[in-house]
């Protein structure tokens, strides 16, 4: 029997946790699992049943270790395609779309560039471009019921609304009841950043994690951040904002309206605004700054390295006041990771407090599929309480 | 019969959310405490049940709100002398000890000046306090069980040792132990920022939130932060470092190391430092340089707003990042509020990342002995798991 439109699959504490976590690690035996929630043998084989009766987990052959070793291990493991969920990404120009299995792999996905991109055209094309997923495989039809899309911008989830984007037009809308009514799908809205910090979280470099954060570069600067497993949300709708804390009072005014942010040192448009200020080229565009730069230009040159030692202070900052376990920085902004890599490792280390300098940045080049990944990620969350 | 040395006293979740509440707010009605917790009436009625019966909870007459208004309302409430907590603060210069009841109200209070800091010193010195401040009431002896020090520095309060403090010769210091040999208590030790964010988020400003952040000003500058109504530790032991934020590339070195932090453009000492060289007079002491920024000296009066815009960017900071619901300042730096408020202020709403501006200030004076009454908290903890 599939589950109900848009109920949890799992509700007790003791399922939870054990499809939490073989969704992230597949295969792991009865014992491991006991031993990793705390929980009994007898609890965990209780808590497995109905998921294997509904088809999401299964068991593999035993596997004998060694002679003599005692019962042989049984392993347990997600049957990844029990289930299909659908994640959109929607970006500047372009809607990047997926479907992911129940271990978020992408099993296909299609992009479609934007033409108009005010909110009931991007809404025509995300509804289309999910027909054209799904269709793609009869199962994806049959088993998909979740959609996730991300964004950019003020994003509402509970209520489904994208309160704010870049996107021009876009001001309260409230795109997840417009495309639930359209496609049938159970629909969820995320912030585009918190959307990928979740499925680190639970499937990247943060698996395991109590403490973790993520951090994106390129047109825009920003963060998610994982605290005691969970993230944060803020009272009023607002954390994470790396890219809006002040770090040099004499820094350049930011669109935000504060002065000397991360995001006004070191954003894309910043870089250019500053290397065109520092050469008096206005012609340049950003792929004309980067080759200055690389060619060996010193204002240029100075310009990304300014821009690193922004972003590096800005971690070092989230580092010292959350103490995360590692931080995993992303984004597009990496492509020009020769310029100013050196510069955030520096920065970083020199202002990161004592122990909290332990943690190790990990640098991760962001293909765009892996935002419609992480928007398909938001689905799987659906299946949890 | 009283509850085991070590033990916490209550370990079912019903039980320790009801108890959590009538500590900070009581009398409660069953119904009211239902609805707060999610229990139905029953559940309340049964996990209050052992509490009443071991004397820390009792009944209060019923209370007819209004004729015809149904069965009349019958609160609990917390028994406050049921159980004492002594707490002691360890400043520079003196020991500030407390006994406080269930409810955090403190019963008596003693201070003694250091004499020498050494950690056998300073245990000699607070053994024979405690001693003292038990004896102050035959019931103090009787029914104290839990003894909580909060001391500045690197605390693991796991092991009960300082790792670190500025006291001469305060490195790696089993303190827990040795003073619960030598009273016969259950002792914790914590850092005092760490124990007076968790009082204040217990029994002050922070009541109910889930999000909550403390600030002290004056010596140092550190903050505490509450997510997910739990206090972040950090996965490296270091968390809420607000003083050793970067905000200023031009900024002056910090004792920590780094160029631009917090403390280091707004610590007493630095913003005497800062005094001394704008105006060329050595001779001041912290007192001089209040006086003459009092008096209107401009040099002396910019230092003080200097450090102001500080704290004020730094606050922002962590707000923009953690997205709390209040944050409270506090500390003996508000001494001189006058000198830098308005600049705390100003540097805040400026700095602050949209909604998150939402998020009230509350400056608290705070005297030395409330320090001690957060040490005594950390012992209330202790009847929690």
């Amino acid at each position: 029997m599939f589950p109900n439109h848009a109920d949890p699959l799992v509700t007790a504490p003791a399922e939870t946790a054990i499809l939490a976590m073989l969704l992230a690690e597949s295969p792991l035996s009865r014992v491991e699992l006991a031993r990793r929630t705390g929980l009994s043998s007898t609890a965990v084989t209780k808590a497995a049943r109905p998921l294997i009766d509904d088809g999401y987990l299964h068991e593999l052959p035993p596997e004998r270790t060694a002679p003599g070793a005692g019962r042989p291990a049984n392993p347990l493991t997600v049957t990844s395609g029990r289930e299909f969920f659908a994640g959109v990404k929607i970006s500047a120009d372009t809607l990047y779309g997926t479907v992911c299995d129940l271990r978020a792999r992408m099993r296909t996905t299609i992009h479609r560039p934007l033409g108009e991109r005010d909110p009931d055209s991007v809404s025509a094309l995300l509804i289309d471009l999910v027909a054209e997923l799904l269709d793609t495989r009869p199962e994806f039809r049959e088993r998909t019921r979740h959609l996730g899309i991300a964004v950019s911008g003020d994003v509402d989830r509970a209520a489904g609304r994208v309160r704010y984007s870049v996107l021009p037009g876009w001001r309260d809308v409230p795109l997840a009841k417009a495309i639930a009514g359209a496609t049938g799908l159970n629909v969820t809205v995320e912030n585009d950043v918190k959307a990928l910090t979740v499925t680190e979280h639970w499937f990247g470099e943060g698996i395991g994690t109590e403490y973790f954060a993520l951090v994106t570069i390129g047109a825009g600067i920003g963060s998610g951040l994982v605290v005691n497993g969970r993230l944060i949300a803020g009272a009023y709708g607002v954390a994470g904002e790396m890219g809006h804390i002040g770090i040099d009072p004499a820094g350049p005014r930011c669109h935000c309206g504060q002065t000397g942010c991360v995001e006004a040192i070191a954003s894309s448009d910043a870089i250019l605004a500053a290397v065109r200020g520092a050469t008096g080229r206005e012609d340049l565009d950003f792929d004309g700054a980067v080759l200055l730069a690389r060619g060996g230009n010193p204002a240029a040159r100075e310009v990304f390295a300014r821009a690193g030692r922004a972003i590096g202070t800005g971690i070092a900052t989230l580092v010292s006041l959350l103490g995360p376990e590692r931080v995993v920085v992303t984004g597009e902004g990496l492509d020009t990771y020769d310029l100013f890599g050196a510069h955030i490792k520096d920065a970083y280390e020199a202002h990161c407090f004592k122990a909290a300098a332990k943690c190790p940045l990990t640098l991760r080049p962001l293909p765009w599929e892996e935002w419609a990944r992480s928007a398909a990620v938001i689905g799987i969350q659906a299946l949890f309480p």
